[in-house]
């Protein structure tokens, strides 16, 4: 039958997308279009944008106030997000019921990279952004972060650069495209849109944008704090190239990455075995929670500022006033939350039959919509442990990456969290590679993935969390 | 690098699959080991069963009641289900809020299907089931439909046959483990793990159970109250076999329909086009809910015998008294839905340069845990729009699909839907082949999608509806 006046054509799969983004990965010294050193780039855009950040006391925030009733932290629009209390019921991990502040942000904000082929080669236009509780400033951000406050004005700011290209981009080619979570435990079912969409048409590049390629991408992921966590959610939803890599691991393990992203390559679970796992998890975890006033939360005080646990662990809730000349508004004053101590985040991976795999923990995490989550291997703030005297409860493999031959170490880089709401918040993220014959998998919150099998999952929302995302998109720049 | 020991084989992606399916959906006459007649099967299984269902008041029943406080319906001992209110605010639809009665079971049931290769031909074994809903007493059902309370025993009654083979099935092999949601007007958050399971070992083939291949079930969803919608939903999430069909339909169709299912013969969107439409209608629909007493709902009026809208339109809430001697305990009362009108389920599909795409529809319900489903072209209850004076609001398509031509009408067949929680709740499933140049996807909440992109979707959580399922197992039947 042949195509009827007003019907498109028929698209077949892609089958070019992958070689064209493994190309732009193997520009690792970039081209003519991008900054020789990014490095040095975002080091004199930071010298540019004036962003001073200090803490204050609670009742020195402007249009932020504790509400009399329910002693919620919101500010007097109603808009932006609130900090309220948490309370969680589960028959999931050490700790049965509990009570904390979460903050809550019902919004969906976009998270966007712009990218476009430059002299054949892809490039991702890039950000060189500060944020107030970045411990440095400026880090490398994508095209577009955006809240709805933002895009909807809310700040009675500037208009965000770029956006026009994610709210309305049927003229263009959306690469990714998907609402993710963000941390179960500080947020209360956040989700951004984690978007890519490629551009044939010029596109003006302004200040503190850049174009970058993959290669580049992948290099600075190493580099301490960095890349910032949004450009690292963005960029593991990427559809993944695996035409092979360079030499910075050793052949075996680039050899090893690129055929665990490989569909043929074969698995040691069946796509349907990995699905099932994950429903057997969904179905076995039975978590409820409940938004409650912030002045019911038990066990947290709340001092002129800050509000904190009183054994001293997790976090606290903080203010801080903002002086820049670089963002939407010129000054402002917002909480954070603090987290206490350098987070771990850590994935074991193996080369099977000549095949990487990489052990992930099904978690479960409060502010999840739907309960559990892919998570790394390990994801822990180790000193809540020592603060809570509950050494006996550390998760699994925790000390086998503490006492990893560094030999085995693939990746150990310290990243921020988003600095837009968290002041400070540092993991320290790696990847440790182990022998072949390593179990793990005879726990039944531990599963051996394949990169092909995790790059499935991430097409779509709520199956891999931020943390293992931003790791996932670190795997892949091994190559 | 060979396999090290204790590590399992990597597994290929499995080519063969396909073909078994496709095998048993051409052994539609049944085989030596499955009923000549399945019809006749199943109205000799009724005949066995005694099942009298009345209507009666709510005080007529034993153990369930009225909350004083609340006036919320449940069981004595707070399992099962309870029946609550919920207050609805959305940007989506005709109504911006609303309160109505709901079903809260936030319980994860199974719903399991048991295959087993048979003289080379897969077989499902299916039961024969009344439920108390039922128009017509006993329908076919999967092999396993049990609620989290069944299976714990809260009814005290005999344990559920062949469960184990879904609680316990790592020696066997699961061909789809997946949670799906149910009506999403009637049931808040209700999810239930669909499951395939298949079986090499001697399997018991116990009273009311019988070996049905894909070829006899494909054929018994056209009759009308056949099938019931537990089976109906569980045969949607099996792979999908596309070899190509019988000659039911016409050449033309048959192979539209089998390239439809394969993922190398195109598509009018791309898969990256799917999945950001489905994101987009996420991010561009608000929508609130809220449990609260059954007393706070408005506009509904309780009776001896029925909670109503003052309309009549939408449901009732009615109670009913059961006797039979085929369930776990001989006798009970319960509370059901009882849904006014016939509803109407239809699809719109065309071929497309030889590939049959389905107009699917991105519907909100205020049960869904995720806002968002994609229904079938259009699911609506005509009734409804009359008893409201609303016919101005009828839903796209309505009017075509009543007014089809015959001959374009490529199924039509009256379904229930699940009579353990629905009092005679039916609907017409209608499929209408459209030309190749109608258009529809002009409307945001439309589009067109081939049955390997539903396929693909009908693997996850929360993309397909119960009714859109029921349609899709219908769909591939044809062939």
């Amino acid at each position: 039958m042949s195509s009827g006046t007003g019907t498109p054509a028929l698209r077949k799969p892609d089958q070019i997308l992958r070689h064209r983004l493994a190309r732009s990965a193997g520009e690792v010294a970039g081209t003519a279009s991008s900054p020789t050193d990014v490095r040095d780039w975002v080091y004199e855009r930071g010298l540019v944008q004036t962003h001073e950040v200090e803490l204050i006391a609670f009742d020195e925030m402007d249009r932020w106030a504790f509400n009399p009733d329910s002693g919620d932290l919101g500010h007097d629009t109603g808009r932006f997000f609130s900090v309220c209390g948490l309370k969680v019921e589960t028959n999931s991990g050490p700790i049965p019921t509990w009570t904390q502040p979460i903050i809550n942000q019902p919004e969906i904000g976009i998270l966007g990279i712009l990218v476009k082929e430059i002299d054949g080669v892809l490039h991702c236009l890039m950000q060189a952004k500060a944020e107030p509780g970045n411990v440095n400033g400026v880090q490398l951000s994508p095209t577009v972060q955006a809240t709805r406050s933002n895009y909807t004005k809310a700040h009675g700011g500037a208009s965000v650069p770029y956006l026009d290209y994610f709210r309305d981009f049927a003229r263009h080619r959306v690469l990714a495209d998907v609402l993710q979570s963000e941390q179960g435990s500080w947020f209360y079912r956040k989700r951004n849109r984690n978007m890519i969409v490629e551009v044939d048409e010029e596109v003006e590049v302004l200040d503190d944008f850049a174009w970058v390629t993959l290669g580049q991408l992948n290099q600075l992921l190493a580099e301490d704090d960095f890349v910032n966590m949004d450009a690292r959610t963005v960029l593991s939803c990427m559809p993944s190239g695996f035409e092979g890599g360079n030499d910075r691991v050793g052949d075996g393990l680039a050899s090893a990455i690129a055929r665990s992203c490989d569909p043929f390559a074969g698995s040691m679970f069946s796509p349907a075995e990995v699905l099932s796992w994950i429903t057997s998890r969904h179905s076995e975890t039975q978590l409820s929670t409940e938004l409650i006033p912030l002045h019911a939360v038990e066990h947290w005080r709340r001092t002129s500022h800050e509000i904190q646990h009183e054994s001293g662990a997790y976090f606290s809730v903080v203010a801080v006033r903002v002086k820049t000349n670089s963002r939407e508004v010129s000054g402002w004053t917002q909480p954070l939350i603090q987290p206490h101590g350098l987070g771990m985040v850590a994935l074991l991976v193996k080369n099977v039959d000549g095949v990487l795999h990489a052990l992930v923990n099904a978690r479960v995490e409060p502010g999840y919509l739907d309960v559990v989550e892919l998570a790394s291997t390990v994801q822990c703030s180790p000193d809540t442990y020592t603060k809570l005297g509950m050494e006996h409860a550390q998760p699994p493999f925790l000390d086998y990456v503490l006492k990893a031959d560094p030999r085995r170490v693939l990746f150990d880089t310290v990243l921020s969290e988003e600095g837009g709401r968290f002041y400070h918040a540092r993991n320290r993220y790696v990847i440790v590679e182990v022998p072949e014959d390593f179990g793990g998998e005879g726990l039944p919150d531990y599963r051996w993935l394949t990169l092909h099998q995790i790059n499935g999952l991430l097409q779509h929302s709520r199956y891999v969390n931020v943390e293992a995302r931003s790791l996932f998109a670190c795997l892949r720049g091994l190559r």
